[in-house]
């Protein structure tokens, strides 16, 4: 086929820029049940805890445009449609419509009960996408002259899309990306034949040199104790062998693994396996590489942990679970925006785990859980700027706060009813009744964010309210919580009575909430962060925040120390991706172990890999000021590095970032940024201009796209 | 296969009585999406005006249960499902499960985003039956040592059901019922061939005899005129003929016709065709016959039209919409009351116009139409006495009702907002500004409804609040609405003045509501029902209510007359079923036209089937007194017939009526019944005591099953 560029050839056969567009969520909503309902436990079918909703089954999506000249559109949908061209039906072919120059109104109705209606419409110069508008009530109706009502009161919503850009690319038919892999090596049992991947993968299996007949039975291991264990390794696969089966079979079903065991039954046998490692190509525009090696592999195993849980969503881990929890997410979101900056990433999460109305439950049933969906969107918005995507959720941030402040009790704070499920954080005997000051201090967190939100879609009657309650909470959480004497914040109140017991969770998320002032946070680093005797966090989860705490406490130093002895405690283990939970004082097979079962802990969970966050946030030390990176900041911190470069990923390109004692290097991305640093000499920089702001405290401002080479003498 | 009955061998075989089983009206919403949205209009996909709901796409089913021996059950499921017994995740088959003597705990979570998630359970002693319960939402939750947490505040409902009692006849497969039928004329016409099929029907045509290649098509027509009009009949076929078709060939989709034209293109050929009738299997419990052969024919054609329309679901026409429309149900599941008194065709309707929640429009955005809906399910237990029901409908009627509440002005009147469609009826220049009467009664009534199905569920409070409302509704409508001086209620409010129109509408409902005083009902008897400058009702939708006025006004024989000028106006035009609107006023092809279009009037629709109600409700004069028929009341009126008889069917057997001037014969059904009769002579009856109550007034006790013949002389 010829193939002409340029001239009026191509001028003809130029098609508008289209993608698939559905009702915003829905193709989330239905994507995520498919994909959850994928966990299995030793073969049987083990779905989420929680409520599944489902995609409207009809929705209407409706443009209204202006053509230059006729166009020919080709209209594709997933499902039955009804067309409509400036109100009257259209009974022609639909992949091929032609509509005559002029101002237009088309209206597509598509049904499906199994998929996500979705739609697909390209012409010259009419398209699909986010522009047009959807609802799922078309409140329309006829008088018996067969004329249509005028007062209608549907209520439209912008399309939702992702990167479905041609007519065979339907949104149902959606896989992620595969690519061969191979064992590093395989050893005989006597029952059966181990192949060690050489690190933590996820894929398909494939049998190579099948023969015979009988069975073949697959046993997975994140460890090697695991894949040998018959009884009790967590998942595990069963094929029948016979005639019909090719030479090279591969499963239909993936799995995460670094070990399989294989045994045959009866004369079926197989030569050897391989997979197809299956994975969301992600570009890793972030990066992290310092003078110490530990801490370039921490970094390393971090990014390969977030990738293999960054998948149709970000989900907890891929052994066990596969599903999607909000208080895993929003450390996946944060994450995210220092490696893959994955917008849509976060974007499907978020509508996946807020569902649909009416709310009847917190999210995944855990009240905290709740909390930390309306933080992502909050931080959502400040990392990306993206004001569509507030526009297109606001309505479930309402009804989800609506459900959340309608749980209050008579002191205006929440505490767990029948069916809410305060979690917190794995940790023994912690209290949950009562008020609980953390749940609190979450909720005063969330009513920001709406507040901001509110703003952002010009519902300023809510956003005032939002920020009093706001206020009036802050304040609540002050009197019933705070130690005048222990300078930290209580735990809990349980009938009325404020219990006198400190843990670590309200007082470091305070920190870098920035709810306290600057007595207080001293207070709350050497009464609680640095207090042997103030119960010790042992997940990676809650050690995310509470590092995050001490950073923002100026200890990168300190916290350097601890992510080299935790992470790299791991990595002494034989780790090749971040845990679940790691508690150093466990010995061998202790560490496999959770929730009663001997191999139920997770090896690769996303929640393992927060130095990712860590080394950008608070090493590199880059983060917005405003939302999209319009502005940033730049406040690179050693920690005791001899040096460290590393990129931070915002919406428009790279910040670039090398820091050494006596040089730094600083490339600006799309906005503008304030590079701040101290030295115990007057730096120097040819690119920029440098401000003396405090005694040995320097500026500089960072223009889009400059880089500047700065001499100086690092100072802590 | 030997098959031994009784003795050991038998018992050995034995199965407990089993039913699928899914979440209460969870199947409803899904077949009535599906049926739905087979409307088509010339060929192309019309789905409903409305919102669509799905099911849940995972619930979880549970059973206590204790056995009496070891069961083997086998359990089914429509879907993936996770099998718990005693809180033990089962990995076994599921086809033998053996479950050992003794108490037990059985759930099963079912997946399944396409259908309804359905469960069928059969063992020896264990069955899934509507006893089990049922929830969307299972909110368990377990610690990190795998323990589950005690405080679930998970809702159950009992499980809704069907007929679906093997394991291989599974709901989502579900089809009505076919036969063959035979056209009853052919005449070959220039272009095309008709055939008529001798009366209004509705099926799959099938084609024999086909040859050659090119297209065959379709044009369909309840009327002759529509069937030869290729360019305006409402719905066609069109079937590409090729050397792949059978000779044989019946179209997948199933339509409503009379008469059809077939046209060939191409060398394509069809020596005949025949039709697939297809239809919901009922029998007729209810009979009218009568000593006028033009009434019998009412009724015949009536009960053919009833039966037409009641399908999958109570639907409005059949050539047309082919949809659920909640005042058109209402009229249905009365009808049904006197023909069918099929109990799962009026569940299955209420529930697929329930829908879920949240709500956010009227059912099928009309607001008189969820009126109805309260109203249907009110008298859905008056006949059938089912409180099962009413504890599975009830949450959805506390949300609906929230809805209309909400939508109440500052005098606690409902008016249309934007997106309501206030319809009343079809009749030129009707006002539907403002507070219109209409609707508030019947408000009040659906009030009503709403504290009657309180006090059911035990909920008092609720049920105290709505009697409340009820009575102050009522109240305002009477002092905003009606007018000593015209002794009737007037039409609307508009801006806080009462315009001063009178419609039929409010006044017709509030006698059979019972809402007037003796004075009242005289009034709007001879000021509005009987008076003729009053703008006369030309749809049947209306005429079934004015009718039913006229019958609880005692107006039999004038009732009689109109309804043989009217319908019999209909079949002297030769209808074969009743129509959407009849004017007699209108000549010829007119009769045809409706919306604009000149065959868009339906020609079988179920609010033309009223005679069915009225002659067994007034003429038979059989109604329920207490829910369920367990009282009952007959109050034969011949309305100047010489003779009447006929079945009242009931849940427990029918109520059989035979009455002359002289003569009468009751059987009684299951509950106890009142006859109420007046004779000019002091009646005999051998079977049972006569009690003379007023002066030429007498009344009978019915018992159960019992038969009466009575000799007395009729008095009107």
């Amino acid at each position: 086929m010829l193939c002409l560029l340029g001239g009026p050839a191509a001028a003809q056969q130029k098609k508008a820029d289209a993608t698939w567009i559905w009702y915003p969520g829905d193709y989330e909503i239905w994507l995520s049940n498919k994909m959850q309902a994928r966990r299995t436990e030793r073969g049987a079918f083990f779905p989420p805890l929680w409520r599944y909703y489902s995609p409207y089954a009809l929705v209407t999506f409706q443009k209204h445009f202006t053509l230059p000249e006729d166009d020919i559109i080709r209209i594709s949908a997933e499902g039955d449609c009804k067309i409509q061209l400036d109100g009257a039906m259209y009974y022609g072919d639909p992949s091929r419509m032609t509509v005559p120059a002029g101002k237009h109104h088309l209206t597509v109705k598509v049904y499906n009960q199994e998929r996500t209606p979705a739609l697909f419409v390209q012409g010259k110069h009419l398209a699909s996408d986010p522009s047009w508008e959807v609802t799922y009530e078309d409140k329309e109706w006829i008088d018996e002259t067969g004329r249509a009502s005028g007062q209608s009161g549907t209520e439209w919503q912008q399309a939702g899309s992702w990167n479905f850009n041609s007519p065979e690319n339907n949104p149902s038919a959606f896989k992620l990306e595969t690519t061969p892999q191979y064992a590093v090596s395989v050893s005989e049992e006597e029952h059966g034949v181990i192949t060690d991947f050489g690190k933590e993968t996820f894929g398909f299996i494939r049998l190579h040199g099948l023969k015979g007949e009988g069975k073949i039975k697959l046993y997975y291991g994140e460890s090697e104790e695991e894949a040998r264990s018959v009884e009790a390794c967590e998942t595990l696969d069963e094929i029948t062998v016979d005639d019909t089966l090719p030479e090279t079979y591969t499963l239909d079903t993936s799995k995460a693994f670094r070990y399989v065991q294989v045994r045959t039954e009866g004369t079926a046998r197989v030569d050897s396996i391989s997979m197809l490692y299956e994975y969301l190509p992600l570009e890793y525009r972030g990066s992290f590489k310092s003078s110490d090696d530990l801490l370039n592999e921490i970094w390393e195993v971090s990014a390969y942990t977030m990738h293999l849980t960054t998948r149709e969503f970000f989900i907890d881990g891929i052994k066990r679970d596969r599903w999607i929890w909000s208080g895993d997410a929003y450390q996946s979101y944060l994450m995210n925006y220092y490696l893959f900056f994955d917008n849509p990433s976060v974007k499907r999460t978020l509508f996946a785990l807020r569902g649909k109305d009416p709310v009847n439950s917190h999210i995944n049933t855990i009240m905290d859980y709740s909390f930390y969906w309306f933080l992502g969107v909050y931080d959502y918005y400040l990392y990306s700027g993206d004001k569509d995507f507030i526009r297109q959720i606001y309505p479930g941030m309402v009804s989800l706060m609506d459900f959340c402040l309608q749980r209050r009790n008579e002191n205006n704070m929440v505490q767990g009813l029948p069916g809410d499920w305060v979690f917190i954080d794995w940790a023994d005997g912690l209290s949950k009744e009562g008020e609980v000051s953390f749940e609190q201090l979450l909720l005063a967190r969330s009513l920001e964010a709406m507040s901001l939100c509110a703003g952002i879609v010009e519902d300023n009657e809510a956003a005032e309210t939002y920020k009093k309650e706001t206020e009036a909470l802050k304040q609540d959480i002050f009197s019933a919580f705070w130690s005048e004497e222990e300078q930290a914040f209580l735990h809990n109140r349980v009938a009325g009575k404020t219990i006198d017991k400190i843990t670590r969770y309200t007082n470091m998320f305070a920190i870098f909430f920035d709810y306290l002032n600057g007595q207080q946070k001293q207070g709350v680093k050497q009464n609680v962060l640095l207090n042997d005797e103030v119960q010790q966090i042992t997940t990676p989860y809650m050690r995310f925040y509470e590092l995050e705490a001490l950073c923002a406490m100026g200890e990168q130093e300190y916290v350097l120390d601890e992510i080299r002895d935790y992470w790299g405690g791991m990595l002494n283990l034989g780790a090749t991706s971040f845990w679940e939970k790691y508690d150093p004082s466990e010995k061998g097979a202790d560490q496999l172990a959770m929730y009663g079962r001997p191999f139920g802990k997770s090896l690769c969970h996303a929640w393992g890999a927060s130095p990712i966050y860590l080394f950008g946030k608070y090493y590199l030390g880059v983060k917005p000021v405003t939302p999209g990176y319009e502005t940033y900041s730049v406040e690179p911190d050693l920690g005791g590095l001899k040096w460290m470069e590393g990129k931070v990923p915002t919406p428009e390109g790279e910040i670039e970032v090398y820091c050494s004692t006596g040089e730094m290097r600083i490339r600006g991305a799309g906005g503008t940024g304030t590079l701040t640093f101290r030295s115990k000499i007057p730096p120097v920089c040819r690119e920029g201009e440098i401000k003396n702001t405090a005694e040995d405290t320097y500026q500089l401002q960072i223009a889009p796209g400059e880089t500047y080479n700065i001499k100086y003498k690092y100072k802590n």
